[in-house]
């Protein structure tokens, strides 16, 4: 049978039409007022979605440009600094700080576990000099949710700087950056944002604000005080993604009508479906703190996670996910984040079990869906 | 009359209805064989556009970050380069130097005019350790063409490296970069490449990679290194703009198809019409070396250059730019770089004519859109 081309990977993800569509817009001069209107009522919305009253800047690049920013432009040379190492993503807080000659104390956690928040209270005691604790809201490389609610209450009580990498999380996963005293939320455009891949953001608090001014790092395309000059007028310091900011607007209206409350409880029912099929079939989730933005399948020793990867991708045109580095053929990685619906879950879940079977792993053919499809008429 | 929107600005610039549509294309994976065979395609035919052989990276980020990555990848702290400031971007080249520590020596030139390449003989014979020259193609500020050639024959005598800021010019005047011995060009695809922004280019000639061994400045997103290395396999290191990289395929497609240097001589002829129809109206040219990208009518003490270009803006939906910094309201820029045939020269021409006009200055209505078409009926 032809099959329809499907994408579940962790970003990019699937666009919705209408911001396709918005995609191919006539080219705009960013430079004038219509555009500025533009701006400020992304602005406004992105808050929204970020939960913060905090200014959200927007940088034309890949989520790691905004994560470089958070480093070169509250911290100096030598500054002491905390990052949650429990992935490949956490990975790159050490290596950008290490780029920088910041004094990273990595803090590692055994993949596929999330980092007790215990372990950064007792080295901000053991260390109160640490300026800032860097971490990752939802680990993309072990689906891993981190409880940033309970490190923004530690970081609170002690002074430090909290930076979350939301880039995979954001709008999938809860994330209250205001109440959790989060003070710099970094994302990116193409994961549960719904937009193709350009667009980098972080929004900045006000202790981090502060702490703007004391840093020296070099910088310069990445400045965060240039950015937020520029904001003030609705505008950016230099040429942004005219683009993906005009679909930005039909995206971020979307979440909104939806309602940014009602968008995390569909991830966390479509996580939940999920993993109630993958356990159905036989098989085993690999996190051991599940998120809502995707769902990682642990493979029986006898399945070659390459080979599913592209059995799925080949012959059911389902493109996942593999594992990266350390867990590189022993994953295999759902995306959930975005524009996904309950059928969307049955389709993977369902492509999922007939390329297990193919394989030989000994999954139960029409369980994963029958679990999946029971677990939404039952919400 | 109900007017149609039309852009003249030194980016954006008009996308052709192909590319727009391109840009609208279904999501897709960008580590998969399509979209790295995709790769490959649009980093062959940019060489052709770039005129090397040597590998052209790709950034998601505007033009700066390409310029800044030309100093953080080939330069350490404390290393003499020698810059050149006509204007606003080719002061850009010291801005970046000093953010990072470098020993920028700036030849200054007085806007409007283009640097002599004596003066830059005259400065790497007078301290031979100046380690890079940064110079602009086409100075967007002020619409003066720079004459790369000689330059690259001097750095090529010198040993220096010569970076070239082609963001505004490539693709719009003639620049042949192996041919002429320059070592990285940097670029945008919201110039003559006739793309929405998002894309920054850095081809990178040997010398150049030679100079990227001993660079110490600090760097982690803008690493040349690492882009170079993942564009071995037809990938970036980090998410690409994966919309922006289709559209580029169908962009260049059409470049090509137009052969480089048919689409060199095309500009020259719009550029020589434009000129041609500013001084038949009555008006002067403000640069003394007229690139074919844009074209700058100096106006009148009486006219206030901020209200012709609201006029031209709002009442003839034409949108040109205006002076920056010391040329605020001195004068108005009309960009033709990119996705302009000779009829866009009438349209710009005739609307320049009524809005001055209308402004009271002394333009002879009819005789510049008269001049710009026997110019092209000429050739």
């Amino acid at each position: 049978m032809k099959m329809k081309e499907r994408l579940f990977t962790p970003g990019p993800t699937p666009v919705p039409p209408e911001v396709l569509l918005a995609m191919a817009a006539p080219m705009t001069h960013h430079r004038q007022a219509a555009f500025e209107k533009l701006f400020a009522s992304v602005s406004g919305k992105l808050k929204t979605v970020f939960q913060t009253t905090s200014p959200v800047v927007i940088l034309a690049g890949s989520g790691t440009s905004a994560m470089e920013g958070s480093i070169v432009n509250l911290l100096s040379a030598g500054d002491k600094a905390l990052s949650v190492n429990a992935g490949k993503f956490g990975e790159r807080w050490g290596q950008i700080g290490k780029a920088y000659g910041v004094n990273m104390q990595v803090l590692d956690v055994p993949w596929g576990e999330a980092v007790d928040p215990a372990r950064i209270e007792a080295a901000l005691k053991a260390d109160p000099s640490i300026k800032a604790v860097y971490a990752t809201l939802h680990e993309t490389s072990t689906t891993v949710l981190t409880d940033i609610k309970a490190i923004g209450a530690i970081t609170h009580a002690s002074g430090a700087i909290l930076v979350v990498d939301a880039i995979s999380g954001l709008a999938a996963d809860v994330l209250r950056m205001d109440e959790w005293g989060v003070d710099v939320v970094v994302a990116g455009s193409q994961k549960a944002l719904m937009l193709p891949p350009g667009l980098a953001f972080a929004a900045i608090g006000p202790k981090a604000q502060e702490a703007m001014k004391k840093s020296t790092l070099p910088k310069f395309y990445l400045s965060f005080d240039k950015a937020l000059k520029n904001l003030e007028k609705n505008t950016t310091p230099y040429t942004p993604a005219v683009s993906v900011v005009i679909a930005l607007e039909t995206a971020l209206s979307q979440l909104i009508a939806e309602g940014i409350e009602t968008v995390w409880t569909r991830h966390a029912k479509l996580a939940e479906a999920t993993r109630a099929g993958i356990l159905a079939m036989g098989m085993a989730l690999f996190s051991k703190a599940p998120s809502n933005a995707a769902t990682s399948v642990l493979l029986p020793e006898n399945v070659d996670g390459s080979a599913l990867h592209k059995k799925l991708r080949d012959e059911y045109k389902i493109t996942c996910a593999g594992g990266q580095d350390q867990m590189k053929g022993k994953i295999e990685r759902i995306a959930h984040m975005g524009y996904y619906d309950q059928f969307d879950v049955l389709v993977v879940i369902g492509a999922l079990e007939l390329a297990l079977k193919d394989l030989g792993a000994p999954v139960k053919v029409g369980e994963g869906v029958a679990a999946a499809q029971r677990c939404f008429a039952e919400k």
